[in-house]
């Protein structure tokens, strides 16, 4: 897979756009954008756990069960969740306006909206928003509408990648916007991500499951899992190159949309509010994979880690701490931790290390904590940023 | 049950003390507590369920199955976990010093340490402070050992209430520190009662297990398990009131012991790291107990309805959230949200309030946040502070 330069549009047959249609308070903000496949498309998503289910959200599980979709909406600085019947009713006048528009079937088109929970949607901005979007479609419309659906995020989220296959190249486009699959302001995470592989419903599914496990579900920036959290995949066979599910090529696809959605969760993190520090949380030697993550997630949520990574301050026996409470059964005389090279902690206890090394770790943008907590084959990684001042003000002020 | 002047005294046939040993970096800081009973007493724990419990922990639990002790030594600035072997060695170094010191049977001494993680004790200034502390044991000696087992704690904790039953008065004393079951600095939430009730080892236990469960485990002010919290009840017949425990004055001796656990664990909350609010979580319908107060505990300790907490902003949907993500099965389209008087969400939806009349609340040093999930019986309280800037700087300079 190579890193390419451009964004959602990048695969083939894509266009998208961004407008401002004066939800956001700040004048001019874009808040309303529009993602369409040219051409009929295979869909699959993954969307928040959370009881409390945005109405968006209940929708596109709908689309997705269908399998096909051409289109997703998307709107910044409402949720619209928390918002009962209403909510509802919303989502089913935005799609019959975005069918009237931009003539496509409503069964396939998808809407999302992230922002502040518990407010109705303002609909004659939103239904302004559809008919602006609809008509500046265009291949070079992944900027506008990378921008449009940001909310805290500090940076414009797009990417896109290329992959060559026995039948020849396929593309990877996405804009996403964070801060996190554990949203720090119920603003949501939502990522979508187009190709124009050929690729049928479930084997995208299925595809979408494993990288989804390997990417958004490793990253934590609090631990409030959203009410709207959703991944979207459009795949519309543009390129002409057939993936079948129990092919080799299949096998570099996922892989390849394992990384790309990785890309993508790292980017969250880095632009985490307030985050300072990317730091990865490396796990080895449990009995299984699932045991190392479920560690590694310890360390990463925990708040007195969090704020010793913001502190710069190897303090390895908070780490020890919350792998110890993370649910596993280890060996405490076993565990041994690193801070990229420098040990800390050896079979149970303090080994001798310089500060000063351990603090220049610590003092980077980016680091890895690393745990050895027995012999098993089970490894993961994680990863998280620091809890900050910043991060307390950001989200103490949201709605004043 | 009457609240009483003093503290961990209170009861009859109980002295303690609380010197300066040279642990802590600051001068002159107290930092050695003892508490000792002057015949023998019954024991009840509770611990930590971290898997990396610290070698003290591991000590208490053993005496504690025995069910007699007569006192507890506590060193506050060290948490002697992660030590390995020698940590195990110190402790057993200590229990015969204070053995020699104060002429104690060893299996009758509990051992708690609290500070700092994976340093070894300096046990020369250990040894000094236990015979300091066997030295100076005095019925006036409470707050002396109050103070030396703070860490960040900001004020001192000790307690005290007489209670009438059938046979005569009894009284309970403690002193604690926190700031939480979940602490915020590894340092520890420890708390030590004392009771001149006459009452025997199972029924103690099962008293102590019902109380702890509706107090320590009822708050929390991050979601760190630490690697040695502690509750420790010592109960020495001083009062020559006996409780069976199948008696009506075993009725009122548990719910007065729940009720004092109770204040001991909401001082803890409002003297948490960094805490401006002191907030009740108050959940209500749901088919149990247990229920209720996983919901319950979801809200607490949700950094985002910290963060609201501390910004004075009612952000009843990052509620709905937390109570969505909980785990519990409920209806969304049931639920209603107050704080204190003033209702914020009503059937799943937003209600009509003055932004002015939910401000005015948020505003108050301590309020209450009120959830109706349905029309079931369960209901619950947890207990709960704000996560402010304060909290971010205390941990993120706590070792440096």
């Amino acid at each position: 897979m190579t890193p390419k330069f451009g964004g959602i549009t990048a695969p083939k047959g894509f266009r998208a756009s961004g407008v401002s249609a004066g939800i956001r308070k700040k004048p001019g903000r874009r808040d309303c954008a529009l993602i369409v496949s040219d051409t009929p498309a295979t869909v699959a998503g993954m969307f928040t756990t959370n009881l409390m289910k945005s109405p968006p959200v209940y929708w596109n599980i709908k689309v997705c069960s269908g399998g096909k979709a051409r289109a997703v909406f998307i709107n910044s600085g409402n949720a619209n969740a928390a918002t009962g019947m209403r909510g509802h009713e919303d989502v089913a006048t935005t799609v019959e306006a975005l069918h009237k528009a931009a003539s496509i079937p409503q069964d396939e088109i998808c809407i999302c909206s992230t922002g502040v929970i518990g407010v109705n949607l303002p609909m004659d901005r939103i239904l302004a928003g559809v008919k602006q979007c609809a008509e500046s479609l265009s291949k070079e419309g992944s900027p506008d509408a990378a921008e449009a659906i940001m909310t805290t995020d500090t940076v414009r989220k797009e990417f896109a990648a290329e992959l060559n296959l026995s039948g020849g190249a396929i593309r990877f486009g996405a804009i996403a916007k964070g801060s996190g699959m554990v949203s720090p302001n119920m603003a949501t995470m939502i990522a979508v991500i187009t190709t124009d592989a050929s690729i049928d419903h479930p084997t995208l599914k299925a595809a979408l499951r494993v990288a989804v496990d390997q990417s958004f579900h490793r990253i934590c920036i609090d631990n409030d899992l959203s009410t709207s959290d959703t991944v979207l995949v459009f795949a519309n066979g543009e390129s002409g190159v057939k993936i079948p599910g129990d092919s080799k090529d299949f096998a570099v696809f996922q892989d390849s949309l394992t990384a790309f959605c990785q890309e993508i969760a790292k980017a969250l993190v880095k632009d985490g509010e307030g985050a300072t520090k990317f730091v990865e949380i490396s796990v080895r030697g449990t009995v299984n994979d699932i045991d190392a993550k479920t560690i590694a997630r310890a360390i990463a949520q925990s708040q007195l880690c969090k704020t010793a990574f913001f502190g710069q301050d190897a303090n390895w026996g908070r780490f020890a701490c919350a792998a110890g409470y993370a649910g596993v059964q280890f060996k405490p005389e076993d565990l041994c931790i690193w801070v990229d090279g420098v040990q800390l902690m050896d079979s149970g206890g303090a080994c001798a290390y310089e500060e000063a090394d351990a603090s220049a770790v610590m003092k980077q943008p980016s680091f890895t904590i690393r745990l050895q907590v027995g012999n098993g084959p089970g490894a993961a990684v994680f990863w998280t940023s620091d809890l900050s001042h910043d991060y307390v003000s950001i989200n103490a002020d949201y709605r004043t």
